[in-house]
Order: C-alpha cells, then structure tokens, then sequence
C-alpha cells in the first residue's frame, strides 16, 4: 500500500492510499480517516462508504463533512473507489456504466468480467486489508449514497454477519426495476432478471438472514427520485417485518449537500452499533 | 441576479447566483447560503468569505463544512468567485496571476485595469447587492483563506466601519514581502512598493484606524508558510497594539481539511460581533 494524500482533518487525519486489488486486478484508491483515537493507538472499528455514479474517492471525503463525527465518535471511515479504474480495464461513454459505475457486483459479462469485481473488493479483500494495515477492530459498519447506498443494503443482505450496522442516502433499492440498474446489471450480470434480483435490496429484503435495521434519509426534492423508488423499499420492509427507518426530507435533493446535512446522525447511528 | 444553482442545506439553502457586476465590467458568481432564520424571513447578518489562489465560488461552498455554523448562529453567508473571469477578461497562464488571483485589489496596470477591481466589488458591491437582495442586515463580518486571508485583513483594515468582525486561515499577511505578493501586486499596481504597501496587511496594521481584534489560524505544516509568514503580523500587532489571537496548529496543512476543521470556531467568532 502507498499513502498518496494525507491531511490533518478534526486532530485526526484524512488520507488517500493507493494498492494493487487482486480481486479488481488494477490499483485501486482509497480514502482513510484516522480518529484522533487511532492516532493515539487504540484500535477503532471500521464505518465503510460507497459513493454513487461517476465519483471516485475523493467526493466523500472532500465534501460529506464525516471527519468530526468520525473523531467524535472515534470511527476509522474508509472509503474506495466506485469502480475499477484504468486504461487496460472495459469502459463505456456513458456516465452510468463501466469505470465510475461499478454497481458493487461481481461481473460475469465480458468486456466487464475480468475488472469489475466490486463485491468481492468491498466485502472481502477491503476489510482485510484494512484489518491488517490501520488501527481497526472487527466491527464495521457499512453506509453509502445512490448506487452506493443500493451497494450499503445490498452487501449487506448478501453477507449477514459482516457488518453490524447499515444505513443509506438516497440508495438505488429495486435496480432490477428501474433504468440506471437494469442497464448495469443487464451489462455486467447478463440478460436475465433474476440475476438482477440477487443484487436488487428490496428483492432481498424477504428472504434477509438478519434483521440490522435499515436507516435511509431521502431527500424529496431529489431529481432522481424515478431512479430510488424508496416506497418500494418501505413496501418490502412491511411485508417482511424489517426493521426500517425511512425519513423523506421536503426540499433535499440529490447532492453532498443533503449527505452533509444528515451525516451527524448517520455516523451517530453507525457508532452506536460499532461501540455500543 | 441569476439563480443557477439551489440546494436545500442544514435546514437552510446554498444558493448560487450570477449577475452582471458594474466594478468589474463582467458577469460574476457568487455562493449564498441561507440559513433557516433567513428562509422564515429574519433579517440576517452577512459573513463574506473570500477564497484563495484558483478558487471559484465553488470551493468554500462545498469543501469548507460552513453551512452547520451559519444555520446554528443565523447567519448569511456569501462566497465571490477571485477574480473576474471570461474570454473579454485578461489572464495569465500562471496559476498566480491574472483569472483566479484577483487579489482582491483595484488594478491600475494594463491589461488587468479594466476588469480587475475586486476591491471595489467586495468592499463596495457586493454588500449592496446583498442587502438589497437578500434578508440580510448591515452587521457585516469578512473571512477567507490564503490570498482571501489577505483580502479579508487589507479590505478590513482599509474600510473601517464597513465589517465588524474579522478572521482568516493561512493568511498572506505581507504580500509587499513574499513572492506570491510581489508577482501580483507588482502586475495590477506597478513597480512601486509604495503602492503594495497600501495593500500589505503587516504595513497597515501601524495606522489602523479601529482595532478590529483578528483571529488567525494557521497550520504549522503548511507548504506555503513562507509565502505567509505570520510571524511578521504577530510582530505588527505587538508593535502598535493590535488584538490579535494567532493560532498555530501543529500538523494542518494549507486545505480545506485544516479550514473545515477550525470552522466552528471562527463562524463563532463572528456571530459575537455580528448578532452580540
């Protein structure tokens, strides 16, 4: 791993690591706050980020307002890249497919397959790498914005016991239902439907094989709104008892504005889980 | 005035706005943020910040964290682009010079002269704009960082009875002395240093005609300290009696990380000018 950015931020410091992804088979960067807690040496559980269409690192941590909640709370926050990234890995025109929009799935489509390994990069080799090199326990917690936040539910769903904790801006709940998921989950998945429903939250959502409680804020002014159908999250939470808290905020649209604005309590909700 | 952008924030609004400025024959951008008490229909106190080398309008509005403050305290806050900026407007193709370094002077050289008067538009201007526009009172305070440190202490200290409150982050407290200053002044004012020192924070302290008290913060890891040197302040303010609380923060660097971080304490700052 090598440290590319580093910034004092809240007594603790905001970095940027760079390292070499088996499971993406390219660099991949990465943002890590350090509490001021870790600096001091104490081992700090983990609050995962996963940001939406066409950013990289750089929008969370520039823009969220997260670091005096982490160094509040005394959480490490990580957050990687949306995708793969570079001139041998597959890419499209488009903003919402191929490099920026990796969908946290795992390909099995070409010219896809052999980069576009986000699943296995966030669930699996991330934690342990950052087990391994920062300051950190086991408990993570896992949160993230649009496609990242159907990234936050979804890998959550598909791996209970992972995290202890999730929570979401403004997610993508049914992509197999709406156009920015079909399309990426037609391209990176294949054809068929239910492929799709195997990364789809509220497809999920019935056959989940834990109960964390799902917090998701909702800005009701958010242009996107066709593309989030948050109701039909709320829908499939009723039907299966999962604990929710939905909150629709009038006036809020799509942007780090409306992240930044929730964020104490996103973090708050998070460090309850992680060191309560 | 043009409203190009809206985003509903902290329980206020970021708004920015484009309108035709008479001081520097071009159209200019500005970020306003509204905070709730100015949405329900208060009359608010406006805190101007000005941004440094390369900035536009964007920067402070989505990196600096000033929102949260500004809606606890009730404040307006506005953000000008540096410089004025178009294809009729002169540049350079240094980064430190000409679109984007305004200094926040009157320049009286060719080609800068007739486009470049962002004294005249933030000193003037804009807060006649503002209070005309907006639900804003005339309790003004003025902040910025770097080059906008530098216009925020020179404006202040020339316009006495015009803000009543004043700070900065990483100023450059003697551009007369430093060669960031020297290249720019030299450009918009001519050869002689006479002229610089009218626009030189540490040679206007000893005539000061207030003693508005400054509250400076510096990062001690700062890569540009010896293009600020607030040493020469701190020596300035002893010498004539000047308020002064300079802080050095060991660790910060020159960004938004270390502005973000110490933000709370200087919105602060002003709201006990502003609304005390």
């Amino acid at each position: 791993m090598e440290r590319i950015e580093q910034h004092a931020s809240f007594g603790g410091r905001q970095e940027v690591w760079r390292h070499a992804s088996r499971s993406t088979g390219c660099d991949m960067r990465l943002g890590v706050y350090l509490p001021p807690a870790a600096l001091r040496g104490e081992r700090c559980p983990v609050l995962y980020w996963l940001s939406g269409l066409t950013c990289t690192e750089q929008n969370f941590i520039t823009k969220a307002g997260a670091q005096q909640h982490a160094a509040a709370h005394g959480l490490i926050v990580v957050a990687p890249d949306t995708s793969p990234r570079g001139e041998g890995v597959a890419d499209d025109p488009a903003y919402d497919l191929g490099q920026g929009a990796g969908f946290y799935v795992n390909a099995t489509q070409q010219p896809w397959a052999p980069h576009f390994r986000m699943e296995d990069y966030v669930a699996q080799e991330l934690p342990a790498l950052i087990e391994q090199h920062f300051p950190a326990t086991d408990a993570r917690g896992l949160f993230g914005h649009s496609m990242g936040g159907h990234g936050a539910l979804t890998l959550a769903l598909r791996h209970p016991g992972r995290w202890r904790s999730v929570s979401a801006f403004s997610p993508i709940v049914a992509p197999s239902q709406v156009p920015w998921g079909q399309k990426a989950l037609a391209a990176y998945l294949g054809e068929d439907p239910a492929a799709w429903r195997a990364h789809d939250a509220v497809a999920l959502i019935a056959g989940a094989r834990e109960r964390l409680p799902l917090l998701i804020d909702q800005g009701e002014a958010d242009e996107f709104l066709p593309q989030l159908r948050p109701e039909l999250l709320r829908a499939a939470c009723d039907a299966a008892g999962h604990p929710l808290t939905l909150r629709l905020h009038p006036g809020y649209d799509h942007s780090y504005y409306f992240i930044a604005s929730f964020m104490a309590e996103h973090v708050a909700h998070h460090a309850r889980a992680l060191r309560g």
